[in-house]
């Protein structure tokens, strides 16, 4: 399993923003680490590099990506996000984590806008698993929390999730589907709410759990590649005069 | 119900392209009259007029758009695809009609290539209701005949249906989901597959009859409209410090 | 359009119940108020009545019914159970309300335990809309608040719901699927949670609000009757030999 | 992963039936090898058995059950059934295959009588892939062809499945949802449509990849167990007075 952690990585190179201090590697560090961890062989690529890091040579050899971003996703070029989009459509699978929500690839996938209602007091968040036999429910509790988390709120613009696996609720008020997966082409995409970049999230147990499991389950298969032609008939058919 | 009919209105200006014989008046004309016949409001719009018909005051007072496009997909401006997609978001319906399965609008609310194998020899196509207690089923038979088709083989790169109402068989050895339902934000989208430019499928009252339905399912409701905005805590919560 | 509202009407009538005081005539009068103002006809059939108030007339003249109980779930004859699911499979609409979840028919209709969480301590409700064009929405607000309701918590043991309508938020810490749609045969069923007995909720306009355009939406369809056979064969077949 | 390969054998026990002679060791023994092959345990189960070779313990040892019945599945007893019910809602991976659309166990899950229709006369199936990304398309080709089988045509009354994997096209005119994945409780269940007994089909290699793969999306995950309880809240609530 080779994994590509795709991160914006501006907040984290600026001192003056809290994120420099909690993840003064980038968030996409510990993310990182954990994949790692499971075993997987991963490589990180970041918004600033040649081609975003992610060069024709580099996707062919990736079988996950995950993406986060937030204030740059207009300099994201249209190009890369047509390349990353094609990739998925062939299998590769992605994860898109919080803000991602209103990148382009997220929104390109989606046909949506994306749109959400948001609120930054660092309320406490509760995920609560809905589908407890799918494979990105492994080893988790029946929920979890995090004590302070950027709340996201429905309505949520998105299609419906093919299946549905978390759900969040929010101290202030709101629920959000928070883990929701999708089949698009022959690439699977999941996207996970947590993780605003002024809190810790990304060193969570459980949070880190979901995001492997996850691209476990994202990873390509080996069903048949699309073939789309004029297609001779299979059976004898009079042809029309 | 104020429904526009939009149509590419190319080949059956061609007199030397079969659809000018079948449609001489447009394919849009059969459609027009059914939705009419069933106490509808209906205008056509068509690729050549200027913005292609549909001005922001059209749309603005449509509540249904159907789509037919085939031969000229590129020729429709983005900025009007843009207006549509918006439009359909907002809560208007949309019914993309057989080819426009590869049309701009399309696409966009789909995120995926829409792709498909296709044969043009006039084969038998029988339509197969499958979930008998959809609005979209009314009136319909068990399944119901197309003597003469172009094929639509799958796999068809969509995503998942939210309800797949029908199911296409083909003479020459194909299947096909032929009846497709989507909510892509306030809006509902039907997709329905038979209606090729040299047969007389928008003349066969089942395929008629589909049309209708279709509409009346996708007329916009009185949900609420969508909110996406920084929020204030409903309930009351401590700031994080 | 013709409704049944099914009620167990034990609660009510026992005069040391708090069900007594807030719905004196029964639970099911106000939904039989709503209904009626919205044009419907209307009946109410209980627990006590002979075959529950659900011989093979009633339902033979029913479009949609609506289902509470709670105590006595077990009392309901399973040969009515058996009447009421192969109506619904026939094309009647249903709707299970509240603690309807562990009734015998809607437990029959998902195959599932239909187990859930809950406590009654009459804590604060958002429901809140998630598909916000599909019309059970109708004329709602983006979420709506029941002061004091018995929390209903995930994991609800039901099949992924064809369509989630809306979600609820809880006070007290969980979230649940409150509005749940799905096709069973040629019928329509709508889960919707709020609904305890010692609360007014069955006055609340936006409760009353769902239920009729729940009731509208599960009315059934004109689509294909049920023929299940030996079918012989619609296309010419050399038989096996 | 423990696999335990239930039967109905008594087809092919009877000299006179064709199976006897396509299956002389029973049609679960090719099912029994091509799990062992590609690596798990594997047991056989039949309906003569005492507790139809289904004990607690048995179940309890087992991760993923196969299913094949057809003329007996009233012979099956509804104790034995409930214990299986029970234990798919517990994590148990389930594969129906062929006529066991008509088992108690499979009508159980479903909530909806299961009916289609069928012809017996040996014509060509052929099952396209619809979702290529999915774990049981792994291995496969776009569409694969079986000579000589049972006919199965829609409509099939089933609820839409949470993954609809592939369709079948017949020769005589029908099409068929005929590799569909569910979620009940915890468990998986894949319906896969081919197996007629009369036909050599469980020795296709097609139809055995499809089983192996069925058999590893099926097995159970180590997602939350179940807690269904009276819940004290997770956050502070003013109780109401």
């Amino acid at each position: 399993m080779r994994v590509t952690v795709w991160n914006e990585y501006r907040h984290e190179r600026n001192p003056e923003h809290a994120a420099s201090r909690i993840y003064p590697e980038g968030m996409h560090t510990p993310i990182v680490h954990a994949l790692r961890e499971a075993g997987m062989e991963v490589r990180a690529a970041t918004l600033d590099e040649p081609e975003h890091g992610l060069s024709e040579e580099v996707l062919a050899n990736t079988d996950v990506i995950t993406w986060w971003g937030h204030a740059a996703h207009d300099e994201v070029s249209d190009h890369i996000v047509e390349r990353v989009h094609k990739r998925v459509l062939d299998g590769m699978g992605i994860l898109c984590l919080h803000s991602a929500h209103y990148s382009k690839i997220f929104r390109r996938l989606m046909g949506t806008s994306c749109s959400l209602k948001w609120r930054e007091i660092g309320e406490r968040e509760r995920v609560w698993v809905i589908e407890r036999g799918h494979p990105i429910a492994d080893g988790l509790p029946e929920h979890f929390v995090l004590p302070h988390e950027e709340m996201y709120g429905e309505t949520f613009d998105i299609p419906a999730p093919d299946t549905l696996v978390m759900i969040s609720w929010f101290q202030g008020g709101e629920v959000f589907r928070s883990g929701c997966c999708y089949h698009r082409g022959r690439g699977k995409l999941f996207y996970f709410r947590p993780g605003h970049e002024t809190f810790p999230t990304y060193y969570d147990a459980n949070v880190l759990r979901v995001i492997v499991n996850g691209v476990r389950w994202a990873a390509p298969g080996s069903g048949p590649a699309p073939v789309y032609h004029n297609q001779p008939p299979l059976e004898h058919v009079k042809e029309h005069s």
